[in-house]
C-alpha cells in the first residue's frame, strides 16, 4: 500500500507518499481501506521526534479515519466488507489501509460523509473524555472550555450543550473562532488577547462560578482558572500550549475549594480504556451525528500528496475546526 | 449545660468552663449526654478566630463526641434513650450534651469505651474519604501517608491495611511514629527529617510506582511526590501544614502521568455528604472495629478542665495518634 513517510533532513523533517507494508487484521481486528483520515497537533510534535508512537501502534502518523471494511479478522464477528466505519487510531492513519480492533471501530451515520466522520474521532472522544469520564459534567453545571475554536475545543462546546445541557463559556484569539463558538452553544464567549475572562466571568456571571475548566493552555491560565473555579470544580488539562512552567502558585484554593486538578491524553492509554471508551461515546452520541445535532466542524480538506500545506496550516494556527486528509 | 468558652484576650485565647444553653434536638436529630470528646488542629484554629464554624453548627469547639442518647427528636426513629453512639460534629463538642443527625450518629461497638470511641470519627471519616471516596484506593494499590503518625495518618494506615489490602508508605519525623507505623501496617516508614523519602521508595519500591499520595505538608513536598507518583497517580491535600507557596512548578507531570490533584475538607461538607459518608464507612468498618482489626491510636487523654494542656500538646506536634477529653 501506500503512506506517508517522514523523512529526517537537517533542515527539519519533509513527507514523501512511500510504498509501505499493508497491515494484516490480528483475529478481532479488521482492515479499513481509508477514505479519510484527519490531523492532530500530535502528528506535528511525532514527525519532529518529539511524541514516539505507544509500544505496538503503527509508526505511520494519523490517529483517526473513516473508510471501508476490506477484510476482517478471524475472530471478528461484528463488521462485514463493505460497511462504512470510522474510529480512533493509535497510529496509521495517513495510508491506504489501516488495522482497528472491531470494538474501535464505529458505524457511519448515513447522513455522514467520509470526511466528516474522520473529522470526528480523535476530538470527540478527547471532548468527551474530558467533559465526562474526568471531568464528571452534571446536568446544566458551567463549563469554560478554551482554545475554543479548536478541533477539541469545537466537539466539546457540541457535547456540552447536546449531552449535558450546560452551561458554556468559550475563550478564543480571534472574533470568527468566537463566533463559532457561540453558534455551537456557548452563552458567552471572550477574546483572551482583550479581555481577562476571569474579570469578564466574575462580571457576566458571577464569582466562583466555573465547575469544569477544559485547559489547554496551561501556564498564563492557572491563577484565573483558579480565581473562577466554584466550590467542587475540576479543572481538566490536555495539552500545555501556553507553557508549563509556574511561579508563585498557592495551593490553597485547591484545599479551599476541595478542587480536583487532572491531566490526560488519550493516545496513550490501554486499547481496552479506548474500546470503553468508544462504546460509551458511540451511545451517547452517534444518534445525535446521525439527527445532525452533533457535527464536526470542518476547517478545509486537503488532498494528502499536500499534507505538508496542511501541516503548515495547523502549525500557524490558522484551522477552525479540523483539517482533513483525502484522496489515498 | 456546662461548656468550654473561648475568651479572646490581647495576648492570646484562653478557655473555660461556663455555662452554655443546653440544645434542643431537631426532629431528625438526637441529644446526646458527651462522655468523651477529642482533639483535632481545627480546633487550634478556631479559637484563634482563623477557623469559623460553618453556617448552622455550634459555635462551641469540638468535632467528634462519643456519648449516651438522651433525647430523640419527634421524627428521629434510629435511637433510644441509652443507647451508646459516637460520630462526627460540625461543632459542640466541648460540651456536657450537643445534637447530632440521627443518620450521623454510629453505635458504638461493645468492645469499645467511650474514650476510645470518641477518638475515632474525625480521623477515620477523614482518612476514610481521603482514600476512597477522593483518593479511590484500590485493592493492593500503593499509598504514600505523609504524616504517619498523626490521628489521621495512623487512621489512613490501618484503613489502606485492612480494607484495601495496599502496600503502605508512611512518613513521620519521629522515630517512636514511624514505629507505630510500620506496627499498623506500613511496609516502608521514612525519617523525612533524615531521608528524601522520594530516594528512599525510588530505591526501595521503583521508580513510579505510588497510586495515592495522602498529604498534610504541601509545598516541602510537592516536587517529590510528582517525582515518585505512577501513571493515573492521585494526591490529596488534607492541609498544607508545611507551608501552601510553590515556585517552580512544572505542570508537565500531571498530563505526562495522567495525575489527579485533589483537596478536600469535611467539615465544610453538607449535612448529606456526612450522612452518606458516614453511612458507607460504618458498613465498611465497624465489624473491623468490633473485632479489633481497626482501632484508634490513643496518645493521651486529659480532664476537660486541662484542655489547654492538651491543646499546648497538639501544638507541639508531641501527640502519636488522638488526644480525648473527658470528665464532662
Amino acid at each position: 500500500m501506500k503512506a506517508i513517510n517522514v523523512i529526517q533532513e537537517k533542515s527539519g523533517s519533509s513527507l514523501t507518499i512511500d510504498e509501505a507494508p499493508t497491515p494484516e487484521p490480528a483475529p478481532h481486528e479488521i482492515l479499513v481501506q481509508i477514505k479519510a483520515t484527519a490531523i492532530n497537533r500530535a502528528d506535528l510534535l511525532q514527525r519532529k521526534g518529539g511524541y514516539d508512537p505507544p509500544q505496538g501502534a503503527s509508526p505511520i502518523l494519523g490517529l483517526e479515519m473513516a473508510g471501508i471494511v476490506e477484510e476482517v479478522g478471524s475472530k471478528a464477528t461484528k463488521w462485514n466488507p463493505g460497511d462504512r466505519v470510522f474510529g480512533l487510531l493509535a497510529g496509521g492513519g495517513y495510508a491506504e489501509y489501516c488495522t482497528i480492533h472491531e470494538d474501535m471501530a464505529m458505524g457511519i451515520p448515513n447522513n455522514l460523509s467520509f470526511k466528516e466522520a474522520a473529522a470526528i474521532p480523535e476530538t470527540f472522544l478527547t471532548a468527551f473524555q474530558a467533559l465526562d469520564w474526568l471531568g464528571k459534567l452534571q446536568n446544566q453545571e458551567t463549563v469554560l472550555i478554551h482554545a475554543a475554536g479548536s478541533g477539541v475545543g469545537t466537539s466539546a462546546i457540541q457535547l456540552a450543550h447536546r449531552l449535558y445541557d450546560a452551561r458554556i463559556i468559550g475563550t478564543a484569539g480571534k472574533q470568527h473562532k468566537l463566533k463559532t463558538a457561540e453558534a455551537l452553544g456557548a452563552a458567552y464567549a471572550y477574546n483572551y488577547k482583550k479581555q481577562n475572562y476571569a474579570e469578564k466571568i466574575i462580571e457576566d456571571i458571577g464569582s466562583d462560578s466555573i465547575d469544569l475548566v477544559i485547559d489547554f493552555i496551561g501556564k498564563p491560565y492557572w491563577h484565573k482558572n483558579m480565581e473562577v473555579l466554584a466550590m467542587d470544580g475540576r479543572v481538566v488539562y490536555l495539552s500545555f500550549l501556553g507553557g508549563h512552567k509556574l511561579e508563585g502558585v498557592s495551593l490553597v484554593p485547591i484545599l479551599r475549594k476541595r478542587l480536583s486538578i487532572l491531566g490526560s491524553t488519550l493516545r496513550n492509554r490501554s486499547e481496552q480504556y479506548k474500546i470503553d471508551l468508544t462504546k460509551d461515546f458511540a451511545e451517547k452520541t452517534l444518534d445525535l451525528f446521525g439527527k445532525g445535532a452533533l457535527h464536526p466542524v470542518i476547517d478545509s480538506t486537503y488532498d494528502w500528496s499536500n499534507t505538508e500545506e496542511a501541516h503548515q496550516r495547523m502549525q500557524d494556527n490558522k484551522n477552525t475546526g479540523k483539517i482533513v486528509l483525502m484522496g489515498m
